[in-house]
């Protein structure tokens, strides 16, 4: 079995890994808007509340144990639990949590999950070194910036290809804020991110299981080793992302570098950052959002003879599961999703427990969802009728869910979800002091008091 | 820039993973010949002579001083030295440093480094385990049988695409390997492997950098911490390596699955291992050996007026470097590699040092090698004809250089071999007893009296 395939390599690409190398070094602190300083904010908030919410979860605990077993020293906290490992496997475990809800955030020009890489080493290296809340904001900006930017040059082929991109970007992102938080030079940088390089992590086969949020804490961890190991004068290519056998022409089959420096230093990447509302797959949230206002505008699950979806073709190749067995599945069927709306509406982590999902009153709400593909609406849309035992069908039409770049999420709604997400492992009242203490970052003078709101009590 | 890529998916490949699964979990020990079992014990001698070799080189010293920024906990031995390090930490060490001479072995169907990855995870998990000679000799010729398989099924493409296919398979034999020494069942093995899948290290446009070296270290560490996740309960892809979006279809434009499982636990690839004589790419092999029989007839340097080489194209492709500057440099270098087998009637770690690269003799013999490309002459073979200032040209044509599996290096040479790299770090009493005690590892009931031979007295 082999592909068709002529390898035409690039032998002129331009000097990229050295271009981000100079970037991540040399850009001024809080070198951007207030803008972009504050999405940096939301960014933060928000993978920290998914990496607290699911420090109990199965997956956290099994890698929590693994790295038990090599009797790591306490130099770093992890989210929401007691216990302490060093900071690389900190940056690994931050980064499971981070994305086993699948719940974190979305670059949607790439469907890269920035955060999980970037921040997990950023929080456990800046602990050890006691950055201050400004050398977080700025390495966490600048880091995603280098992924993100990454993902623009190669996607979507290289994520077609199989990869999952956010661990195949995400060393890079990673290595970058560590570099910066290291205060590495030039040269140090692009070693940095020549030893990244050649660590992609994560493959698209591994959806559904525990190695998927895996690979944003395996990336994270290889990042920050990667700018530790070049702080010590350890070497790579300084052209290992170009390259004709570098990693851009080795694990993709398109490479734009013009992504990397349109606009560098000027145009930021996590300005396109996005949060979920619901704990599911970006392609569901609309049909969840038209179920969810069919709530608001009273309806009830008993009055509904039938719910007619007309969505994206990828919407049902993706998430069209219409008997899911249990919580994992439930995620990935947009039948459930549209239940839990029009049910509870909201469609949290709660809405997708093994219970709720196999509980009677969402088969039977669910067995009432009828979707039917329409290619003629965008992936990001959806249109929805309810079609009641008495009065008139009630139609929906949902462009940009909430939760998309033309309809954000507010800052309300980010904390509600923190709440949702963090009131069941440290309490409510210690979340409103850590969602406060993330929103003061950049003026923090380092992570001590945060961290210490990240503990349960 | 986007390549001409036709992505024909394999939708019904056999289930690799599982096979691979059931092979390392039930294969019974030493369920081999007694010329395998010797092999295996050669591996890993070679293997370990390469790691204490290189134990004080920067490249070595540079990964351990970033590991030490984790406080690790002194779990297992660094060979050839005194620090300890948690075991995860030490297959990476051991990794690197057994790989930094580029003298450690070869299957030469695909080029693997098949000890690398393999070797360097088990030792430190069986020191930590406490496991028996025996067990760790199972381990090793598992391991390596699974990664050189993969490797053949991926072989040439993944090779030709970029990956240095050291660390991109052997991520997957030493989380082979590992499963077996903890005993895992074939579930648990299987979710190791899927956990390896999602890591493939290296790329090869870091050739030249110590981050080729790192590429074995990061493989093996990448294996162990995926074994060990899975015993604790962490999941993956059950067909991890040979799904659409796996490992092997994302990675590779050529499978042939049936690689994996052709006379499995008949046949074992360890046989096909190689042990290098010189200490540099295997394409000089063939000249330099010409040169040291040279140099066994009697011939010197005075004497010659020039030496005519004929060689295939590959081998100038490679290592064409006329005037090489440095020892790394030198590694890249026919005309090097005539020159210190002439001068030296060796070609080791030592003759590849700076100061004899860029001496005034080795320099001028360099200049009176003359290279002719002629692709009749196979990449294994050379030949070379010296002509002499008085007297009659003499020829030698090598068809297999010793070290290739047609004229393998003997056992002594391999002492000898193990001599010259462990003598300087940890003298040559104790090298003795260091040699004995590979000889004998699969009757030790643990490793611990071999540990302790591996540290500087």
């Amino acid at each position: 079995m082999a592909r068709n395939t002529q390898v035409l390599a690039d032998h002129n690409a331009p000097e990229v890994t050295r271009t981000l190398a100079e970037f991540v070094v040399n850009h001024p602190s809080k070198g951007w808007s207030e803008a972009v300083e504050h999405e940096a904010h939301r960014t933060f908030m928000n993978w920290l509340g998914c990496a607290v919410g699911a420090a109990h979860h199965e997956s956290t605990q099994a890698a929590l144990a693994a790295v038990n077993m090599l009797e790591p020293a306490p130099q770093a906290t992890l989210a929401g639990l007691k216990e302490r490992v060093d900071i690389a496997s900190a940056a690994l475990i931050n980064g499971i949590s981070s994305h086993t809800f699948d719940f974190d955030d979305t670059h949607l020009k790439t469907i890269i999950h920035p955060a999980g890489p970037v921040a997990s080493a950023v929080m456990a290296l800046a602990e050890h070194l006691n950055s201050s809340g400004r050398e977080v904001i700025d390495a966490l900006v600048l880091g995603i910036d280098v992924s993100c930017r990454v993902g623009n040059c190669l996607y979507p082929d290289h994520y077609d290809r199989g990869w999952h991109i956010t661990g195949s970007t995400g060393m890079l992102g990673a290595a970058a804020a560590c570099a910066r938080l290291l205060k590495l030079n030039v040269h140090q940088t692009q070693m940095a991110l020549g030893i990244a390089a050649s660590q992609p992590i994560g493959l698209r086969e591994q959806f559904g299981t525990m190695t998927k949020p895996f690979h944003p804490g395996g990336a994270a961890r290889a990042g920050m080793m990667s700018a530790l190991m070049a702080s010590k004068g350890f070497t790579a290519s300084p052209k290992a992302i170009e390259a004709p056998r570098g990693f851009a022409q080795v694990a993709s089959t398109k490479y734009d570098w013009s992504e990397i420096d349109s606009e560098l230093g000027k145009r930021f990447e996590i300005s396109f950052n996005t949060y979920k509302p619901f704990a599911c797959g970006i392609v569901i949230h609309p049909s969840i959002d038209a179920c969810v206002q069919l709530k608001n505008l009273g309806v009830v699950a008993d009055q509904v003879e039938k719910i007619e979806l007309k969505v994206h073709s990828l919407v049902l190749e993706l998430t069209g599961k219409k008997e899911p067995k249990d919580g994992l599945q439930g995620k990935f069927s947009v039948y459930h999703g549209c239940a839990a709306g029009l049910l509870f509406g909201r469609a949290g982590e709660e809405e997708f427990a093994d219970e709720v999902v196999t509980s009677q009153a969402a088969q039977d709400l669910r067995r009432k969802v009828v979707a039917i593909v329409d290619d003629s609406i965008d992936e990001a849309s959806a249109d929805v009728t309810a079609y009641l035992k008495s009065g008139d069908p009630i139609h929906i039409r949902v462009e940009h869910a909430i939760g998309s770049l033309e309809n954000p999420m507010t800052d309300s709604l980010l904390e509600k979800k923190f709440h949702d997400l963090s009131d069941p492992v440290i309490g409510q009242a210690q979340t409103n002091e850590l969602i406060k203490s993330c929103w003061s970052l950049a003026q923090s003078p380092n992570l001590q008091t945060l961290l210490k709101q990240c503990l349960p009590s």
